[in-house]
């Protein structure tokens, strides 16, 4: 169909392009070795559990989950996150505070629709989630990035970013964060809850990894330290399937009648289908046990990757040490840029994420984002010698072809 | 949890509160008899045929149905809906101009979130779309009501608004509209696309219930009159089931690449696995025969409620007079409000949803929307005799009575 002269609304100009997307195309060439994606492991969907639930809920009042439903979501579904929220985490969240979402990505749609005014100021992690930068750009705040390390947020910027700009948001993916894999320290955990107690800021606790922990322990969570300014997002899609497209936001009573109001607007409700499936899986299987055959898995290639990294990786390349989740990330030496290194990567057959879009700056990145939870032990350290390979060449260049690379 | 001062985005003190909402309520009482719902009649859901459906996905390539997948939609799926166009309207669309989107409500808001600004003119059906309303108030446009009537279109007030407010976007429901049950006549349609024609206005085609006709024939399509400034919607909700969430937008290249981007930062994707479960329906039955049973019963309780309200309405009530969908509206005398018939009507045990909320100036409307599809033959006469005593009792009241109804 051809083009005109279209007129889009302002607030689309600021959604970042996805440059995962053209590196996904590259990926898909069946002889190059992918850690770019972030994709939970297919070889570990539950599908005969799900299979069993579905001819269930297919077999009982299958008409009733097959119409239209409340905006709220399913009420077992609801009861069993927040059974399921005292149960692990020892927090009473009323089920009533819990609205269910198409995975936690409309989570953050939602949130940014319902509260952020143009201009209104979002504290981003630095380097931070890049679905988080793009569903939020597209209410049109200012970010105000934090950096964030194997320390945690850096409390001093977060501190003088209250106090500069009162933002509104204050975002965070405080258990093995995307893109970077670090948690926050139990005492840095407290540190930010104290920069942001009493101001009017709401500090969202993106939560889609939390339960794939293979070391390490838990540290607490911000609803716990800062009940009445936390708003939790939780996520089905790593510790089940993605593919049912379902997650979860708590907020406090005023926050989630708005959020349903909005909800209702947007899509109506997520399928009380879907919902009704997972319950069932849930009702009918350990998720315990089921998340114990994922961290094992995932920590033995967390593991494989790190031995990778040291054999075969110049020795200035530094990497976080996740204790879960599917990430961790490797910076090169800072005058280079993992946008140079890319290419190289791509003939050497292994592909990576370079960090560029995980900053709302625009830099060009010296660290990569490398997944784990896709390829078995023996592709990573295989993947691990060619991309060593690939950075022993970006070393060896000349100076100037290093500066040469795309921008 | 406790409230607070909390500062909400100025774009939700738009929305309309739903009173429809309330009213559902109040239909919640088994002994009431409910016209006001807008459902789809739920024994007539195919429920063996796409337990089938999900068996068969679940048996086959189950893990890439669960994974995550394109933003643009599960690719057979697209396919289907091209043919179909193909087959049922002789349209040419390419499956590439297709988003697969939570249905066709997702649709609404992905086009308010792509093309509206702040004040962009909005030209809106009156009575109107009431999902509608909500999705687009998000996106704080001025809303330019036409009036619609057996009629269709007032195009005078069309090309009025036209001229006089440019608008953004015309929305139209051109098949047995939602609320009032009109389609438009052919020669409006050529005139109102004469009066679009050439502007930078986009028109929105909604037509959940286009495949719904129980008589009459067939309008042409936008999409043939209009071809490069229409948007068309469509929903498997009304023909199939609503609970799986599954609507779509066609829409010209520029704006349907825009659209997958704002629907990545959205929500990603639309699960892949309630597409595949509908695409694996649609090849293996014969949605022409089904829906064929959808409109045989729904033309037989259409013509119920017409018969209802000649036999017990009084005489100077008028009644649209569908040819499909699933609504009929029916306007009191002009000097009396649904809403005070409302109350009467639930004490009759009957109720419908007053027309006011169809109407973005707040206006007390004497019109009410009655729907067909859920109830049987045998109800409908008894509601219709109900309803025909609480207006009796209405046009009885003394005058000030009459005025001193809910605001």
């Amino acid at each position: 169909m051809p083009e005109t002269d279209r007129v889009f609304a302002d607030r689309i100009t600021d959604v970042p392009r996805s440059f995962i997307r053209e590196i996904l195309k590259v990926a898909l060439d069946p002889g190059v070795i992918s850690f770019a994606g972030g994709l939970p492991n297919r070889s570990l969907f539950p599908v005969a559990a799900l299979k069993a639930a579905t001819e269930n809920v297919l077999g009982g009042q299958a008409a009733d989950v097959l119409q239209y439903a409340g905006s709220e979501g399913y009420q077992p579904l609801r009861e069993f996150i927040a059974a399921r929220y005292r149960q692990t985490r020892g927090l009473d969240i009323p089920v009533d505070n819990i609205l269910v979402t198409n995975g936690s990505q409309q989570g953050l749609d939602l949130l940014g629709k319902t509260l952020l005014n143009d201009g209104d100021g979002v504290v981003i992690e630095e380097p931070g989630y890049l679905g988080a930068i793009q569903a939020f750009s597209l209410y049109r705040p200012i970010f105000r990035p934090v950096s964030v390390s194997s320390s945690g947020m850096n409390v001093e910027q977060l501190r003088s970013a209250m106090f500069a700009h009162r933002p509104k948001l204050i975002y965070t993916v405080p258990n093995f964060q995307n893109p970077s894999g670090v948690s926050y320290p139990e005492d840095n955990r407290h540190e930010v809850a104290e920069a942001v107690a009493g101001t009017g800021a709401l500090l969202i606790e993106d939560d889609p990894y939390g339960d794939l922990r293979f070391s390490g322990r838990p540290g607490s969570s911000f609803k716990s330290l800062l009940p009445e300014q936390t708003v939790m997002l939780g996520s089905f899609s790593k510790c089940i399937v993605p593919g049912l497209r379902l997650g979860w936001i708590v907020a406090p009573d005023d926050l989630l009648d708005k959020l349903v109001t909005v909800k209702q607007a947007t899509d109506l409700h997520t399928s009380h289908f879907t919902q009704s499936i997972v319950h069932r899986y849930l009702a009918d299987n350990d998720l315990d046990e089921h998340v114990g055959i994922i961290t094992d898995t995932y920590g033995r290639q967390c593991q494989a990757m790190q031995r990778g990294i040291r054999e075969h990786f110049p020795p200035d390349v530094a990497c976080t040490e996740p204790e879960g989740g599917m990430f961790l990330w490797a910076a090169l030496p800072e005058d280079l840029a993992a946008v140079d290194l890319f290419d190289l990567a791509v003939a050497e057959k292994v592909v990576f994420v370079p960090g560029d879009p995980f900053y709302v700056d625009g830099r060009r990145s010296n660290a990569m984002r490398l997944n784990f939870s896709c390829a078995d032990e023996a592709t990573i350290e295989i993947g691990m010698q060619r991309l060593g390979g690939a950075i022993s060449k970006l070393l060896a260049a000349p100076q100037g072809d290093r500066e040469s690379g795309r921008g």
